[in-house]
């Protein structure tokens, strides 16, 4: 491998009176930050903070734009448009950008979240909007999706819209042959064992196959791996999965 | 005077499923387009929408940024800390931007709308916190105030947060001796001959004194000239003004 | 035909400031007034309003929930829990009822607006949350649905929920043969010829088949026929129909 | 004193995905639960989730009608109406009841939130709104107010509507020799000593006079004293609260 894999947290998703995470442990930890827009979570005082954060500690600033939905915290898929998906992804990014810019600093790429996120795998319509967002709010601002066995249709996609793509693995989640996530409601998607995860962060960063939910193995080309650090578990591992790739 | 006055419309206003104001014909009859940024009116599509037709008719965008009140359309006073005025006007601006951004444009000024217009009269504090998000947000960006008979405090707190200022006034509002308009609760508030909104146009248009509301006569120096263009009486007298305005 | 048929129509869909609809005048024109409750249109001035519009006139009145999706009208898919639509639908109902108590009137009846109405017609889940959302509220208050050639399956949800059934039909669009409305992305899904949509009318009312889309002829049977007021044309094919029915 | 007094707790404020309080705790040592609407905090299955919980600890529920402001949590003042008031408060007096009234219940009380409990303390006009909206939702249903020094005001003002007052006092705010709370923003305006906020309580419970914020002592007359449970010394402190109360 000839550069270190990065690790990105979504981070700023408190809203208002109401905390979520734990964003001032977490941020040294973490190369990427997510920062939600206003749609799902955080608010303009919330960004304003966790972006003076992320700058404190050097890290990347990306923008997780969500569809508008508050209460559903941007997880309920919503039946819109791929105009509006576009003009919704604009909005998200040119608030943040504001808050960057304000602190000397710029949105480095696009994440986005939950259930626009999930969506993007399954319609190319959407996908095509939020790459076509990117291009139009910069030239160059590259967008993060899922690091699959075959990314060749996000890669074909993003061509057409001269966007740049960062693929994304998860360390604590159990995959299907595909690459895709095995899905929450299913046993053991989701790791809880340090050692299992730590183990799977570094196949990943290393670049060389791993266990997959069925019983076989998987190799995933990823950028960057999703971490949490929301309470004092999460925190822990965070830490050790940091020093680890950091020895890689 | 040495250069011609400009029209200001408010635009943009729409929401959803909801239509407001004529912006198709008002568009090509005004200098400067005040852009609704989603709090107190518009929604990312209308942004879009908007931007272009004010890109297509080489009008100016501001951005017209609002309270956090929907349903209230932004009107109603409410007490935000000069924080929460700065993160949200940096947010607001942000968002506009994007879309200005995408279309080949930028923003030109921030005219605050409604309460935050009315509150940043009264209101030191909360008039520094808008001017230190227009600085932050772009070294140069004009905040557009009300122009009164004396605006030493605005220049005052302009030039502390080296924000260039424009100041607006109305063809179909009757003023106070001081230059602050008569509250809309009063009687005879509100021009409605088109006779005498065009003479006070013209009169402010060249920098001449006009009448005032009880009996005086009263000066101001204005850059822009807000007006009104959404049913067909109001573009009635708009297009006159715009004529009148072109031949002086 | 034992009784004659009604009329129902979506009301009070203006949000603050944005006025929507022309309900002054078809109030009354109809029997039952579907009033939106704030989710996907109206705030509590407007619910107050026009509850006590339709107080004036005798009109029963419905509650019109919808998902929670201000800027979208209620018209997109949202995936929403059935837990959730329960817990939403429940919210909506006894904000209305407030105001019809207030007023010396109740809620007389469900109907649930656009895309919650669409996805009642597909998922047995979502309509048994629904329907017991509505027995939850009040024994004996009714669900309105779509007529189809075959209501088995409404009929046999509702019955386990212990929920009486309106149905209802469309004078203005056109039906598949099993009483689906065509959509409306395809051409003539919806009738704009006056005669067409007094005779669709008629013949729903007399309980007679009428053409399909395609070729066929439909019967359906039907309590409430929706109609639409909100422009000069609309009013005016509604004093139309609203005259033949009288004459039935 | 002839009857024992009551223990209220703001409740049910979490919000889609975030959680605030700890009302599984906190609900079996009060008496009285004040339950957000969904304007400041709270949503439909939060609400039908807290409204349960209550039931089940045999808890009275009154409403928490609050402004609109979500990401203010309700603590900013709002100009609105007494128009809007009115309407704004049936809204969300309607949607809790609804909750009640399927689970059983039915709302006992209405206890403003925030920015609307502390304006109704200087606007009569705002006050009276909110009781026309308690005595339009229900006859005889009380408004909890905060207990004065002197409550003439609010008795006056109350008969006029024929509306129940509850008073509420605090044990762990210090107080003005007139009864109004002592601004948070002044030093030692909360008690955090767990001594004197139980002998406080104790005072106010007895009907006792008890040391006020610059060194008189204060005699309230109060039905409920308002408690919060949200982290673990405060609900220490309310379950010393609870049992002191239950022996005096």
């Amino acid at each position: 491998m000839s550069r270190r894999i990065l690790l990105n947290c979504d981070m700023g998703e408190s809203f208002g009176a109401w905390r979520m995470g734990d964003d001032a442990h977490a941020m040294p930890l973490v190369n990427q930050a997510n920062l939600a827009c206003g749609f799902h979570a955080s608010d303009p005082l919330t960004m304003q903070r966790t972006v003076a954060l992320a700058v404190q500690h050097g890290v990347s600033i990306g923008a997780h734009p969500a569809y508008p939905d508050l209460v559903g915290f941007g997880r309920r898929h919503m039946a819109c448009t791929p105009e509006e998906a576009h003009a919704f992804v604009l909005y998200q990014l040119g608030a943040l950008e504001a808050f960057c810019h304000a602190a000397g600093s710029q949105l480095c790429y696009v994440k986005p979240h939950g259930a626009l996120y999930n969506d993007m795998v399954k319609n190319d319509e959407l996908l095509s909007a939020v790459l076509e967002a990117c291009a139009a709010f910069r030239p160059g601002l590259p967008l993060m999706v899922l690091a699959l066995a075959d990314n060749s249709r996000e890669k074909r996609l993003a061509e057409l819209a001269a966007v740049p793509v960062l693929f994304e693995a998860f360390a604590d989640r159990s995959y299907q042959p595909d690459g895709q996530l095995t899905p929450r409601r299913e046993a053991n998607s989701v790791h809880h064992d340090p050692e299992k995860i730590l183990a799977q962060a570094i196949s990943i960063a290393r670049g060389e196959a791993f266990p997959d939910h069925v019983g076989g193995m998987l190799q995933l080309k990823a950028d960057s791996l999703c971490v949490h650090g929301d309470n004092p578990e999460s925190l822990a591992v965070l830490r050790r999965l940091r020093k680890a790739l950091d020895q890689i």
